[in-house]
């Protein structure tokens, strides 16, 4: 999940990535949900958000066979899919 | 790729962010990249950031067929990768 949402927004945002995902970085959560979840998820970011000015990305895959995850820095939060 | 590096680093990394990819939205780039090509722009990444506070993640997924993507609120930059 990754947020791109007005200042007075992001901290509801947030609130509601971290009940679902881990923090990753700035502005990004990772998580591993069902589809029942994730569609709690995206209801309550619906609610909150701006529709013309807010933008919120969901990527998901099916299987982390076939995605991979690379960090160049510092690692900042901790994910729990990619180990 | 998505960067979360210091204020004074972001329009660097975002310039070279956009020699290969496409600009999706804050600290958010996408593209379809040759190994080689990917490989460099990871090295022009590495010389830019500070290993000890900046972070940059960058997911990759060998086929469009197990990842989805899906925006709520405004889309606003383009993919090439999800049309």
């Amino acid at each position: 999940m990754i947020y791109d949402v007005g200042e007075e927004r992001v901290n509801k945002v947030l609130k509601i990535g971290r009940k679902y995902l881990s923090w990753i970085q700035n502005s990004v959560l990772e998580g591993d949900l069902t589809p029942a979840t994730f569609a709690s998820l995206k209801r309550e970011v619906c609610k909150v958000i701006k529709d013309d000015y807010d933008s919120v990305i969901f990527y998901t895959w099916r299987s982390e066979r076939y995605t991979s995850r690379e960090v160049i820095g510092k690692e900042k939060g901790s994910s729990e899919i990619f180990i």
